[in-house]
């Protein structure tokens, strides 16, 4: 059996990924998920996107909420950028950690960037320097690192390109994410595996869709497989555009009651998480798949 | 990293765990549901249950559905059981192949069938004996075998105690279920890896359910410590008393979906697995939690 990690660092990611399919709502809203998912004892939040607000009316509001983000210094803000002209937004706006998302996949990334998977490689360079420039940090993502809609499987080696590229550009960080929630256990064991050589010390982290309902089993593969940085969202907050109706990011409360249960510290509050699931629900008006929500801690009264 | 096996078996428990808890159904939609099972491959049907009309009355109909199982000479059925006398009334009945729970928690197994675990353990002897006699085979499946809802963590030495009784009691195959939802991989492997040495060559499955998203992490982890036996629900069909609105049991599709991407073979055709879901939300008139039955297989067209 392999051995677990003592401690998992968990990403949350419901103000960006969770809410960027969703109608757009109120920025105070988007403060009361903030305040709830700050009390959860989570470290790092993915707070918003600098990217056209025609294509992503959601995050329009990217300035102005992170005009608001002073009022937490204990927590590591950051925020998804597409293009150099993105990142000097986000930078500008005073975030100092940028994500940078590469497509693996060329149909995917012309789909989603409009430009296939070299020209958005080619990007990496400028973004860093951007990010750099400003005393930021930067961090590739990876997407359809497993599959992609149109393509089918992606090849390996198109992932692992990426990876060794980017980090021979001097990002700072690495993911690699199931956007279409179609990873399962022996392949992100075997990607991360592929991966893991080729970038020197540079951390890596995973991204995990539920929508096939192996999103913890991934989760928990990938830990097993090494990694100890992951996304997840409160709620499980952020649908499926290629799957409408199903479920998308894994649900945050949920893979803090797996890890806790392992004996996996994430220094995140079990009720607290909860209780912004709660918040998530309500500030976009509608469930969320997220399983602790409907059913609860296992501890009864 | 573990070796995967190249083959899980997946008995389908729609029928019984996934209704038990249903309003009752007429037994020509119970017919449709099996003639949908049926078509996916499955070879192990748990079908129903010989336990008391008044507690489990969706059930009631136990014997006139066993007298419609002539006409799949290619399943395997086995029904539950609670006491020597539903043993003989499932043989007198027709089953070949019975299953007997074992709480391993004594305030859920006086909640469930109104005595302790000892005197639970105390009836397999004869239950096993009504079996045998019949020419049926016997399972022990110890339930609340990592937690209680009352009790709290299950002790794994009331499950390893359990266990080996029953398999020096000679019944033929044992299994161990996560009856509330609460388990995660690493006390899946380490429960499994107490049982194992203490069973001799009795084959032994698990059961799991999702009621905490961790369903499939836990069936995953059981296959990496040697499991090849699993029990899974045709849409997810089965809630969880304990937990009102949360999902129960793993769904068969979902499985079999991470299975066979992991290169595993179950023998069951994932799109009539989830059509069979599908017939599985018809008959109980309800939206049932299956990942597949709402974003479908990864093959796009």
């Amino acid at each position: 059996m392999s051995t677990l990690p003592g401690q998992v660092s968990i990403r949350e990611v419901a103000l960006r990924d969770g809410l960027q399919i969703e109608a757009p709502i109120p920025l105070s809203a988007k403060l009361e998920l903030l305040a709830a998912i700050a009390a959860t004892g989570v470290r790092e939040v993915e707070v918003t996107s600098f990217v056209s607000p025609t294509k992503v009316p959601a995050l329009a509001d990217a300035a102005e909420l992170a005009a608001e983000l002073w009022r937490y210094p204990e927590l590591e803000f950051s925020a998804l950028v597409a293009s150099p002209g993105g990142a000097a937004r986000a930078v500008a706006a005073g975030l100092k950690s940028l994500e940078y998302v590469v497509c693996a996949s060329d149909t995917f990334s012309t789909a989603n960037v409009g430009r296939p998977t070299a020209q958005a490689v080619a990007a990496i360079s400028d973004i860093a320097g951007i990010a750099h420039d400003a005393g930021a940090s930067v961090e590739v993502i990876i997407a359809t690192a497993w599959d992609c809609p149109f393509d089918g499987p992606t090849a390996p080696g198109r992932v692992t390109d990426i990876a060794a590229t980017a980090s021979a550009l001097g990002v700072d960080r690495l993911a690699i994410a199931d956007t279409i929630g179609t990873a399962t256990p022996r392949r992100v064991t075997d990607l991360i595996a592929a991966v893991v050589p080729l970038i020197g010390d540079i951390p890596l982290g995973a991204h995990f869709h539920n929508t096939r309902g192996a999103g913890l089993a991934c989760a928990y593969a990938a830990i097993q497989a090494g990694i100890t940085r992951l996304d997840a969202s409160a709620g499980g907050l952020g649908g499926c555009p290629f799957a409408p109706g199903a479920t998308g990011n894994i649900s945050t409360e949920d893979l803090v009651y797996l890890l806790g249960d392992c004996g996996i510290e994430t220094g995140i509050d079990l009720d607290a998480a909860i209780a912004a699931a709660g918040v998530a629900s309500s500030v976009v008006g509608h469930t969320l798949p997220s399983a602790l929500l409907a059913a609860g801690d296992r501890k009864r009264d």
